[in-house]
This record gives structure tokens, C-alpha cells and sequence, in this order.
């Protein structure tokens, strides 16, 4: 059997663009017109449109009759509700929304994806603020536990981008801070990714002493206020306590006890 | 700017494959390997493999590092999670849950996917029992109701695979068995998908009289009397009558009565 393309790319090149292409709807939260879609995936239209035509035949897209414009399908839906459960992340909800209404701020649970932390359940979910659910690891307090307790098979990010005049962008900057963030048990955000959100994140650890997910407290620097960020963290150790169990497997998980938080 | 691949279908076969490498996941509870990928979608193995790696470079999967077996990825949880808040889904939930909890009962809310019926919310998508969020159409009450009320966009599904002695597969029978639905307001599926398993479902309907999701209740014959298939089918309409609100937007939105429901 040789179903091959000619060219021995040819059928990875298609399967990054398809991905490209629902990673937009990502990014968005209104529809998109073909036109949009092109332009940002650097695809020729004609391209798109074929792609696009054949997600919207399986489900993955749909199109709305109206404005001829696409959004995510049912199968996107479909899928990702199985993933989602497969991962046990529906057994995380309770626990952040326990920890959000104890500490009155918005909790959130990422894990890492390449250079960037992607918010999979949390309060940056609910209501209309879909937009920043994948972040720069080094401007994010979920980015810095997902570096300071790293997988050792993922690379350091190579570009430190400035998104605020705050941003970390120096790489021994980012090294020191980092081991600040061991020995303290947390990391804090300080308006460097958006100004006027502070965020203080922990990790929830795994028998590796990885990180398999960080979970932070994202709401002013004023709420956030220096004097109680080691008790912000401290509740926020308390659920990832919780997360290890309910989200890792007995085999992989930490027996020794959680690094102690360290306020500054 | 051409950087279209040679033959005009070449990008289409390959999110068709790159989708149906994601589809598999849906069927399966269990991690697959790259030859379970490959025998279920008849993709050559070093395609399957070529296709497998960039899906797990993007997230799209995952790749375990004991078993080599592939998952879903975080990307797709996330997306997912877009998809399933964009379409207000998230929204069922809670009307989904107080129905499951007044009448005892598993209750599931299913759209319409060429010939099958695809559960995107509700009590099937709990537990381990993730196995059949996809189900024909005619064998099904939740497919019933969505062919009694249908998209005239869509086509009727052609084939009608028996799945127990009781599946409707002869298509004049199917047509009868449709009329009664809309003169009840409610479709039962009698073991015709499953034995010992009986169903009850209703519209959630729009401005044009269109099926946008059907509703089930799901337990046993015996828990689903025949006596008391009215009251649940009236159980299950109020509920739908919440959707109708809470799912479609103003503009769609149906503005006459619901059909009343009319038990045998």
C-alpha cells in the first residue's frame, strides 16, 4: 500500500497548516472570514478555502450560513471534551472554584506547550476573556513554576519578548529569578505580562520534581498586595496539594512534602 | 504567492487524514500506537508516523514516554474548551444536571454530524462510559428527533445498520416512525441501539422549526416505563424549553409554543 504523497513533507506540511488553522479560532473570539484565516496563517486563499472545506465537511469547523465566516465545530467540541476528561481536568474544577471563592480572585490551571503556558481550566475560561489563554512562559507567573521545576526534555525558551517595560527579557535575569522562585515555593507576576495584574503561581509537582501544571491567583497588584502574597500562595499550595492527587496517577506521584512557602 | 502543493487535492487529503487521526480518539478510551493509528484510518504506517509526529509537535497529541502510545494533546483539550464555551454549552450544564437530578435518569444533549448523532454535554460524558458519544442516527432517540425536525440542509443517512433485532432499518418504517415522533413531540428509542437500554428525547427547536440539538433521558425498560414515558418526555421538554433561551441566540430563536407532548 502507498497512499504517500510524492514529496516525503508533503502530508506534515497540510497537517501544521490544518493545526495552524484551528490554533486562529485559539487566538479569536469572533468568527473568521477565510480572508482573516489566510492572512494569518500566511496561507494563498485558494489553500485555505480547500482546507477549510474539508474541516467543515468532518466538524471540525463550521461555517455560519449568514456571514459565510468560520468558528470551531462540534467535533472540536467533541474531542476536546474528551480529552479534557481524559485528563481528569473536570476533576480540577471544584478545587479552583473552592480556591477562587476562598481567596475572592480568579484561579487558573496551565500546563506548558513549547514556549508558552496554555490555560486549560479556570476562571480566564468563564465569561468573554478568551483571548490570553496561552501565554509567554518568562512574562507569566505560570510560566516561571513551569521553568523553575522544568521537564527535562523541553528547551528554555530562546526569545524573551517584552510585553510590558517589566517584561524579564535578559536570560541571566530570568535565571536568578527563577531560582527565587524555588526557594520561595512561588512566583509572582508583577505587571510583566499586562499592566495592572499581578498573579502569584505554584507548581503541582510530580515524583520527578517536575511541574506538571501551575496554578496561579490572577487578579490587581493592589488585591494581590506584597504584604499578603505569601498567604495568596500558601492557599494556592493547598489546592495543588489537592490537583497532585486528583490529576496525577499513583505511580507518578510525589510522596516527600511540598517544598514549604518562603514570603519575602 | 504559490506555495500550494502540486496536485489541487493534496492539502484536502491530508486534513482529511489528519482529522480522522484525531477521530480515532474519539472511539477509543485507551492511549493508541502508531499501528492501531494506521489500521483504523488504512493510512500506511510511515505516513501514519509522519502525520503522528507533527500532530504531537503542535500539542495536538501527546505522546507517552513508557508506552510510545499517543493521547490527545493539550491543544485539543484547549481548543476544545473554546469550541465548548463559544457554542455557550458550558451554559446546559446546570439545566442538564437539575433534569438528571429530578428524574433519576442520565441526561444527554446531542447535535446532529452528517449520520450521526454526537453527545457534547451531559451524564454520558461522565465515568469511564465515553465510548459512544457518537451513535447513528436512526437507531437513536436523540437521532430521531433530530431527523423529525431537520436541517433541510442535511441529507437523510442512507444506510441503517441494524445494531439490535429492534433497529428501524427498512427507511419507509423510518419515515412512519418519524411522523409519529412530531405528532408526539418526543422520540423513544426502544433497545433499538442497545439492549436494555431504553431512551427518551425532544428538540431543543429554533425560529425555523430545526432540531439545533435533541435532549435524552437514558436508563433501563424498566426505569423508563412505558406508563411514565409521558412524564419523562414532559420532564425533558421544560428542560428543553430552558435551552431554546439559554443555546440559541434572540434572532433564532423560536417565539410560538413547543409542541405539546402527546403520549401513546
Amino acid at each position: 500500500m502507498n497512499r504517500d504523497s510524492p514529496k516525503p513533507t508533503e502530508g506534515a506540511q497540510a497537517v501544521h497548516r490544518t493545526l495552524a488553522l484551528l490554533r486562529c479560532f485559539g487566538d479569536s473570539t469572533n468568527d473568521l472570514s477565510a480572508s482573516d484565516l489566510a492572512r494569518r496563517t500566511e496561507l494563498a486563499l485558494s489553500t485555505t478555502h480547500r482546507l477549510l472545506q474539508a474541516m467543515a465537511a468532518t466538524g471540525f469547523l463550521e461555517q455560519d450560513s449568514d456571514t459565510a465566516r468560520y468558528r470551531l465545530g462540534p467535533s472540536m467540541a467533541e474531542l476536546g471534551r474528551i480529552a479534557y476528561h481524559r485528563r481528569e481536568l473536570h476533576r480540577a474544577e471544584p478545587e479552583l472554584a473552592a480556591l477562587s471563592q476562598r481567596t475572592g480572585v480568579v484561579a487558573d490551571l496551565a500546563v506548558r506547550l513549547g514556549a508558552e503556558a496554555v490555560i486549560l481550566v479556570g476562571g480566564s475560561l468563564d465569561g468573554d476573556n478568551r483571548r490570553a489563554l496561552r501565554r509567554p512562559l518568562h512574562s507569566t507567573a505560570l510560566g516561571k513554576v513551569l521553568l523553575a521545576w522544568p521537564d527535562p526534555a523541553e528547551r528554555e525558551p530562546e526569545t524573551l519578548t517584552a510585553l510590558t517595560d517589566r517584561t524579564i527579557t535578559d536570560p541571566d535575569a530570568l535565571h536568578a529569578e527563577l531560582t527565587r522562585v524555588r526557594a520561595a515555593g512561588f512566583a509572582v507576576n508583577d505587571e510583566e505580562s499586562a499592566s495592572g495584574v499581578r498573579t502569584v503561581a505554584v507548581p503541582v509537582l510530580d515524583a520527578a520534581d517536575r511541574a506538571r501544571f501551575a496554578l496561579a491567583l490572577r487578579s490587581t497588584p493592589e488585591v494581590l498586595a506584597s504584604a499578603r502574597l505569601g498567604w495568596f500562595a500558601e492557599q494556592a499550595a493547598a489546592c495543588a496539594s489537592a490537583l497532585e492527587v486528583l490529576l496525577i496517577p499513583p505511580a507518578q506521584r510525589r510522596v516527600a512534602a511540598r517544598p514549604p512557602i518562603v514570603a519575602g
